[in-house]
């Protein structure tokens, strides 16, 4: 087979004719893992202008140039769901970034709630995991990946017109095919912890007029498996999987 | 919280009154591992005979007996869709057999495609990754877990009216909310390997009339996602999340 395409996130206006150097970090991958060569090409994108073809030059004995070349795909809205997932291990928290990521989330929320027993998530290691997840599915955004905050807090100051899927345990939403259907505009979806949410939680999401209480059957899944599960529901039924 | 029941796995005839010895290494989990005492409480099933309560005796330093007492679910059938999977990487391929389980799968075929490099699975152990998911996720049933084969000679033996469907990288496929909503009957979804199948392979798949072939949108999904995904979707759309 040929060789895959590099594709790398780089936070630098992209524009014709521009040259702009690679981070310690990238040009030492380049050089050194992926063993590229001067004259070979990548993919840059940034979030904001599309996708560019670039030839690199290596310089000295770490640097690397980016020559950029021509665009290669202009910039599109990539306006995927938010996910607001409570904060569980750092395993399974590393994978749901990976696969939130290419099921299209365009943020990703780690709560606190009343069963949550972690406080904390390396937000800088977690959002180079969606960079990277990013890079190799083709998007040409990064999920924006948000520090831990209590659920309550991110409810407080919650944009009305963003539905907010709530993934409910207890076996009281509708069908999430059913319940995604409806969905016009911006959603999110909120997956609780190993534990569940406690029954206050529940009763104050669902008073709120921007929830939807979701089911997804009657296995117990696992936090991680609910927010992928429920990520790729959503786009098959609701969003750009159609 | 209250303790989660401990749900187990075991290859015997479940029956009222039935006393029956654990195996050494469940035991071994219950008394040193899970910490249960003389006279606490398990759930049994075997995939026959539904599920049944069951207390324990500590015989000795090792043993353990289940005496049963009464049925708590009827069995019931568990007809979730197989998985076809072109044999991947080990951590990847644990982590379909877990998800899978988790999602409904009634069987995990990983088979060898053109572009997998992979010939061989640890089937015992995928299979003990499988029964664990099932103890967990309270199905009734466990997977079948199948050794790897090619992807030919299972379709050689395919029973017609299982509609296999392919999960089409190349974008030739219907969205598969739509091709799943379709679905009557029983259903197999295919994924392959990370290079992508052969031309001739799509060629030869499509030409078969119980192959459906499905598209999960413009972002490259590692062969685990797509994998999760399909099953999901399918749960969601033609399955038993309804």
């Amino acid at each position: 087979m040929a060789a895959v395409a590099i594709r790398l996130f780089i936070d630098e206006r992209l524009s014709a004719d521009a040259t702009i150097a690679a981070d310690g970090k990238q040009a030492h991958q380049l050089r050194h893992v992926m063993r590229r060569a001067d004259g070979d090409e990548v993919l840059l994108f940034n979030g904001r202008d599309g996708e560019w073809r670039a030839t690199l030059s290596l310089v000295g004995k770490r640097d690397v140039i980016f020559k950029l070349a021509e665009q290669t795909r202009p910039q599109t809205a990539e306006p995927g769901p938010w996910l607001l997932i409570a904060l569980i291990k750092r395993a399974p928290l590393d994978l749901v970034v990976e696969k939130a990521t290419e099921l299209g989330a365009s943020a990703i929320l780690p709560v606190m709630t009343e069963r949550t027993n972690a406080e904390r998530a390396n937000t800088e290691r977690l959002s180079a995991i969606a960079r990277e997840a990013a890079e190799q599915c083709g998007r040409l955004t990064v999920p924006e990946m948000h520090a831990p905050q209590a659920l309550m807090s991110a409810l407080a100051k919650w944009p009305g017109e963003r539905k907010l899927f709530l993934m409910d345990e207890t076996h009281r939403g509708i069908p999430a095919a059913e319940g995604f259907a409806k969905a016009a505009g911006p959603a999110a979806i909120l997956i609780g912890p190993e534990g569940g949410f406690a029954q206050t939680e529940l009763d104050a999401l669902t008073n709120l007029p921007f929830v939807n209480a979701l089911d997804l059957g009657i296995r117990v899944l696992r936090a991680e498996t609910a927010a992928i599960a429920a990520l790729a529901c959503y786009q098959a039924v609701a969003g750009d999987w159609r």
